[in-house]
């Protein structure tokens, strides 16, 4: 299934994308696509459903992020060895764990809003994992049992906030409108394979991340184990998996985003995003 | 008011203490202690009840994390200038900012649970604000009318994943039970100044911690201004803000939690925790 939530902002109404690409409206059947619409039993109520039994969305209305109530977002740092290389750091190894506020979240469209004055606002295309059942220290082996579903979405980062200003990364990572995800969020069975997945990235037209989720050096199996052995993972909670060459800072010289600018990036089979990039 | 949620883990129910220091059931005016119920309009009602008129919760029940529904949970780093000293690290010229996972909240006097193989797990006293209004780039002279209250709490570290595991601290910040709160939340009126508490720590009796909130580099406003800058604060989000000297890792040499030691933690005011560690 694909899971969308759609209307304006703070009140959009769950949906899921039918065989032929229409918008369908949950809402009467579901309250919000949270964790709890993430549960196996309710996604196997869900998956029991005749879409073409649901109201259909008229086309152009608005999407939301496609998943309500996250409780955490978990970011992993460095997971592409090519990006590693053009951040000029060394290859990590283990995986470099942050976090993101949730309130940076945003839908797949929205205008993504620099901060005042901001200079170094860089992109991030990233595969992000939804969880769906509590995983704590769970193995390798079982840790996608645990994932609901992917998504696509970006981990927008201010260099000069994350990396300038003193101390930690979430400096830089957390201002509103930095963690666009969407449009869909697909569940599990949607997929091959999470590590077999293109991923492209233009900014104006240009492209500037190109690669693929084999490129991982940590697979989502292990980074959702590695993550559960240091926190417990409740359904609802992103992690946000890392980015591939391509980003601003990686450039010679740098290039950042600026109000004007026009963000396109897309996960094969997870959709694509199109954002404005504008002034506070 | 001083809120409390009492109960057993995961079934906790919203309370206050009276004049006398008795534990009120709120669970029939409130259904929970949480961002909602920590905003203006909501404290002016329950400023109206008469405690007399709610049931008494009899002496010795359980007491949870006063707050539920957390959002976010923000971290000061570095806020002591006597700590930075300790951990021979400069005094930072502006807030160190990183996250800690929610899903680490536990209750005033419950177990601490060392994470398997842990050697070097330490402990850190911290005055926690609660948000109670959305906070976006507030102005320091404005920024304590976002605040709903105040809690004792204790910000653990496994110093061994903090900062010999790679990358972001977060990493050893975010075990569960690594983020105890309580025993209660006192409103913003119920302290002259939340620039003004004394605070102490003990392990095993020996005081470790013996320091007062007048110490911040960082005061609670300019804190609150200063994280509102970089990401938007919602009702029932908190925010850590730093610990004093007298932690473990800056003793010669280092001294750490082993399982069978005993916390007893207090800041003026806002109560006292007691804590067991325990292995996992």
């Amino acid at each position: 299934m694909k899971f969308v939530r759609f209307g304006d902002p703070g009140k959009e109404l769950p949906g899921l994308i039918d065989a032929e690409g229409k918008i369908r409206d949950l809402s009467g059947v579901l309250p919000e696509l949270n964790g709890a619409a993430l549960a196996p039993s309710s996604l196997a109520r869900l998956r029991g459903l005749d879409p073409r039994s649901l109201p259909v969305v008229p086309a152009g209305t608005r999407l939301g992020a496609p998943l309500a109530g996250i409780g955490k977002i978990v970011c992993i740092g460095l997971n592409y060895a090519d990006h590693a290389r053009e951040a000029s750091l060394p290859i990590p190894e283990e995986p470099i764990v942050f976090m993101k506020a949730q309130t940076a979240i945003c839908g797949p469209n929205d205008a993504i809003v620099l901060p005042p004055g901001s200079e170094k606002t860089d992109w991030e295309l990233e595969l992000v994992i939804a969880i769906g059942t509590t995983a704590r220290r769970v193995a390798v082996g079982e840790a996608l049992s645990h994932v609901a579903g992917y998504m696509t979405g970006l981990d927008l980062s201010e260099r000069y906030w994350q990396l300038e200003r003193g101390g930690q990364w979430t400096k830089g990572k957390s201002f509103d409108t930095f963690a666009p995800i969407g449009p869909w969020l697909a569940t599990a069975d949607e997929l091959a394979s999470p590590g077999e997945l293109a991923m492209r990235l233009a900014v104006n037209g240009e492209r500037m991340q190109d690669s693929h989720s084999a490129n991982m050096i940590f697979s989502p199996a292990q980074i959702v184990s590695y993550v559960s052995g240091l926190m417990t993972l409740q359904p609802g909670d992103l992690i946000f998996t890392g980015t591939p060459a391509g980003v601003g800072m990686g450039m010679q010289p740098p290039r950042y985003l600026r109000a004007g600018d026009r963000i396109d990036a897309a996960i094969a089979g997870l959709g694509e995003q199109q954002h404005a990039v504008v002034a506070d």
